[in-house]
């Protein structure tokens, strides 16, 4: 049967990322592609195995062989079914059986799992969640996504098919409203959309009429990379959106520590890359909000393994639940 | 040897009661006398160690033997040492040993715990909590109280003399000022403080000039329960009072089923007698900000052991510690 590998899969609304893993965490091999959901649901799916297809060739040529595949999904999923319940970025994968697909086509158990747990599994495995018995975790993305690990492991709650909702803590009720129908959770102040909303409401009221980030907003090419780089040259704007999605986090971490008695968080998504724009104020407000802490116990920290993170959870996923010892 | 038995303490600013508790969770003899910390540590210290002797007494009679004692106390306490850090309502005792103190009078081993706590312990137990593997719980007092029971267990966190804090969770940033520091803490909005102070601004303002209401703090006879009577004689300016009580509660709990994943709280301490009054703005609360939830799914509950929780939790702690099997 040769070596142990799995596949680790991170299905997002633009991308498809794969990676072959081994059981001590290394990434052996690793492809993307684009996805469009526009094509319809079978032909994402059909992009699916070609490309689990295309690594379960590179295994062989490894000598090795793949026992199991974990995929990474934004939204909700019924990890015991394996389906797809809902999806944001995939709104067509409504209610769809993409695990039993996957898994009748390739002959190879499939699980699937929400994206940002899959985050935490890496981080846990081999990234900055390593040894940290009880830790949250956020992705900052277009929408922000949350795990919660207790006792080193994933925490799926009454198991109704959420848990660890950070992005949707309510950090001030009569904030803005959110793509889930609240108003003033996280999400709303500490994702890319987020960072968006802000800066085209200022330019809709006249608050912002000129410069660089101006230009981009008129150009329709206002993203969160563009108002990242608006705020460390230094244009007012910018940075207090950044200030504003820190001063959000730090109160919700605050929350979040202060209901669990815990210290640590890890936080990853494409977003976090603008570490430097929002940390000093996420700790301020962490300061300002925590009742019980002593903050300077506070650890939070970048995620450790980028893009690789949720590759890596989903290939550990995948040997967890065949019950494969991992190393490390 | 006889009859296992262990005496459970309630420890409050004006209060001191104790129990005698078999290993089924029967309460086999109350006691009650009051506390002043005014006299000083050493009297109240001296008052405990009286009120346990008597109960190991009443152990003697009924062919027992008492083995451990548990000590449940509003406020901050070091479990390992037995330490009281903190207590908003027995100020005199900070930093103080009176775990190892009555231990050394009595020749019986002591542990101390928070008092709500010690209240989820008793719930778990013989109340509302069994047979429930996830739930918050919380203690609606002069403060607000809050413990987290997760896979069956007291949840401690990483052990940072604090955890399920959940009275002060922010929810919402530029609320009333707290006695914690904080502003919008939940206890601002659900305590008999702040029921109390709600009126009382009220009045100050001059937004309450007649009726009985108004006669109780011109009196200087303002309390939760004088409050309650009013709110269910149809008082608008009480039934405010509690409404926003039960918003604010509705909110906090939203937001911890949210984040984690769970759907059960049991609400217990004094306040809670005023169920009728809050329950109706607490359920629209939570179904106002419940992002995930399905919000039919929900179990808010009340205490089934009211005062009892304490002591029988305080009894059962003494068992779990000394490692002996409870019934039930």
């Amino acid at each position: 049967m040769g070596n142990h590998m799995v596949i680790g899969v991170d299905l997002g609304g633009t991308h498809l990322r794969t990676a072959l893993v081994d059981l001590s965490g290394n990434l052996l091999e690793r492809r993307k592609t684009t996805t469009d959901i526009a094509l319809g649901v079978t032909q994402t799916a059909q992009k699916l195995v070609d490309e689990c297809r295309a690594q379960m060739e590179t295994a062989r040529e490894l000598g090795g062989t793949v026992t199991g595949i974990g995929l990474g999904v934004a939204g909700k999923v019924d990890r015991k079914r394996g389906w797809v319940i809902f999806s944001p970025h995939l709104p067509a994968m409504r209610d769809y059986p993409l695990g039993p697909e996957v898994e009748a086509r390739l002959r190879v158990p499939v699980w699937v799992e929400n994206d940002a747990n899959v985050f935490g599994i890496g981080e846990s495995w081999v990234g900055a969640g390593r040894g940290i018995p009880n830790w949250v975790g956020l992705t900052l993305g277009t929408g922000v996504g949350g795990c919660l690990f207790l006792e080193g492991r994933l925490w799926n709650g009454d198991e109704l098919g959420f848990a660890a909702e950070i992005g949707h803590l309510i950090v001030h009720p009569e904030g803005p409203p959110c793509a889930c129908g609240l108003r003033g959770c996280l999400e709303t102040h500490a994702s890319a959309s987020a960072l968006m909303e802000f800066v085209r409401n200022a330019a809709i009221r006249g608050e912002l009429t000129s410069g660089p980030l101006y230009e981009l907003w008129k150009d329709g090419k206002l993203k969160a990379g563009g108002i990242y780089q608006c705020s460390r040259a230094g244009e007012p704007l910018a940075q207090k959106a950044f200030a504003r999605m820190g001063w959000a986090l730090g109160l919700a971490l605050a929350n979040l520590f202060t209901v669990l008695g815990i210290r640590t968080a890890i936080i990853g998504g494409g977003v976090s890359a603008g570490w430097d724009q929002f940390i000093g104020p996420l700790h301020s407000s962490l300061a300002e909000h925590s009742s019980m802490l002593v903050v300077a116990d506070a650890r939070i920290q970048p995620s450790a393994l980028g893009d690789d993170a949720a590759l890596l959870g989903a290939g550990r996923l995948a040997l967890q639940r065949q019950g494969v010892e991992t190393a490390r």
